[in-house]
């Protein structure tokens, strides 16, 4: 057993079965990750956490945080248990609390009642908490392991780790295209490349992100409402000039959900767009905004998550910009071809092959008749 | 059981269960189609075949057409029969030849041997069977069927199919490009975006093509030799204005094996490449060759079937000809990005979404951290 520093509070003891392993101790981890996601798109601002306890090898109470301002997930579990908790183990996806927010500190109702044993998958990367909990159950006489499963842990609350570790969005990127990358025709055309369940498919992701991004000659060529499946997102324009029209949708029917982010040189100009609640001005170079400025700037508005959808050269900026988190690429089984058909990703790119972006833990699925590759970049 | 004309000479019995079904006899073809394969590299100019004899629901006889001049598939099966052939049912997957070639026709063998009933995958396209095989074995009195695995017994011998339905060669074209559809970055780099063992697979994929076909910018940049892993394939370059570098590799070491596609303006000019033995003039138009000019010539020369590389611009030229059969498109898990940098399908492109070219029956294979995306166009 290695040792390895995940805190400045707590030495790790790195488990050796951790990742996606078969033992009796991941079955219940991941069981723990499924209740978690149970609490998606109910829990926001906080993380998703799901807890499971066992005695004797037998699972006695399950629990997850289901809505802020609720009871946590181990507390839930303990409430639930079907045979008295004392001697049990904790398996928990996150590291319990130990400040008193809106509910109690999970660590003191683990010690009053007697659990012997606490797994967690990850720290809880809010300074708030970062390693305190796990100090404060082992100063109690508490058996602590954590690290099981951390991989999953993390990406099950990939916003909200973004979030506390960068004090930047989660910056997600969509691109439809054809296989050999074309999102339109040398024509300009793009409608459609994808078929509607990919479609669909893409509106329903936005649903999970907090803001979705275009440049302004989306807003000009296509006059998009860019809302989700179910949600009513915040609706972000890249608008170095400030060109967007005045009576395209984003404007007339969503002020209060657009933010509009222009070059700071425009300031004066803003009066044009009386309605407007956010303008957002940010550095530029040759009317190309500064896209960490930027992200800085929505942070700081509250916005926790961006999904990126276009055109290619925002999403190449994006790119460039080397602030990409997470991408989605739909592709349509289908050659379009042509030198001056638009690439799905525009922008500068990379100069040699070896600064390519390279794309983890991807996920190949299909969707109607499209492929969807979603990938990490970090 | 519906009747449909798949030639002037027999009118066919659709199989239900054809296509890729589960059925005993679905097996027994199945067995056959992967006997011939057993013959794949070796029959040419032939097809592949195999043959299973089947008696009692036993199969009593296996073979497969292993060298031009040798035993057809089915008198191997014959042949090798373990027990008395009278009564028993046969499974070929290519019917059964009627002309006296190096070897005597199988179906008198057939009749001869009193084989009750014959399975044919896919009635033979060359021109001297065609029915014919079928319609003898009817008229003496042997039972038969056509169509099962239909779809299979063409997709293994397609080369051969193409040849003589359309007496043109068969076109696959190959791309090694980045998630994004590029295939060099904006510096004009592309070295290295996928990974060595696609490139490995890219070159034993050319040991099946009689000839590569690059265009002669490829030449010029990369001096490439253009050979398979075990072949040394015809190398044609389309050249439109004789620009192939006197001291390339392709010049120097493979005059024998090289063939120079360049446009008919240019007939003065073959003296200055005395030791090329084939340059072949095409139609052109504003230097722009005919791709359709070329394949007939082609295949006037014996080639049957060629391996497209590149660059973007030439396999953009065959993709705007219309002409692709098949793609292999090489995916690393790669963003490259950029407005400038090469796409990997150049040429025209097709106007419109709607004309873009669907791609059928797609495989989707891992080759190392690459993708292959193996499909047909039609």
């Amino acid at each position: 057993m290695s040792s390895r520093r995940l805190s400045k509070n707590v030495s790790i003891k790195k488990v050796t079965h951790s990742g996606c392993c078969h033992s009796r101790e991941a079955e219940y981890m991941h069981r723990a990750l499924e209740l978690a996601r149970r609490g998606a798109g109910l829990v926001s601002p906080n993380p998703m956490v799901g807890a499971v306890l066992v005695k004797n090898n037998k699972i006695i109470g399950e629990g997850y945080h289901c809505a802020a301002g609720k009871d946590h997930a181990e507390i839930v579990a303990i409430k639930n248990a079907k045979a008295p908790v004392r001697g049990s183990t904790l398996y928990v996806t996150l590291e319990p609390c130990c400040h008193v927010g809106r509910t109690g500190p999970c660590v003191q109702r683990i010690v009053k009642e007697k659990i012997k044993k606490v797994v967690v998958a990850v720290l809880d990367p809010n300074p708030l908490v970062d390693g305190k909990g796990v100090a404060y159950l082992k100063k109690s006489g508490v058996e602590v392991e954590v690290g099981l499963c951390v991989k999953e842990a993390i990406r099950l609350n990939e916003i909200f780790f973004k979030n506390m570790r960068c004090h930047l969005p989660f910056v997600a990127a969509k691109t439809a295209q054809s296989l050999d990358g074309k999102t339109a025709t040398r024509m300009g055309e793009s409608k459609w490349i994808t078929g509607e369940q990919a479609r669909i498919h893409a509106k329903r992701l936005r649903d999970e992100y907090d803001a979705v991004v275009v440049g302004v000659n989306t807003v000009i060529k296509d006059d998009p409402c860019l809302n989700g499946l179910h949600k009513t997102n915040f609706k972000v324009v890249i608008d170095p000039q400030m060109r967007i029209p005045v009576l395209s949708k984003l404007v007339t029917r969503y002020s209060d959900k657009l933010i509009i982010v222009t070059s700071n040189k425009n300031i004066a100009r803003s009066h044009n767009f009386p309605g407007i609640l956010n303008i957002i001005y940010v550095k530029s170079n040759n009317d190309v905004l500064d896209i960490k400025d930027l992200l800085k700037k929505l942070y700081a508005l509250g916005i926790t998550s961006i999904f990126v959808e276009g055109g290619s050269v925002t999403v190449g900026r994006f790119f460039d910009a080397g602030v990409v988190d997470k991408i989605y690429l739909f592709i349509a089984p289908q050659i379009i071809g042509g030198d001056t058909a638009l690439s799905s990703i525009g922008g500068l790119g990379v100069r040699q092959p070896k600064n390519a972006v390279m794309l983890k833990e991807r996920l190949i699925e299909f969707i109607g008749e499209d492929i969807l590759v979603t990938a990490y970049t970090k």
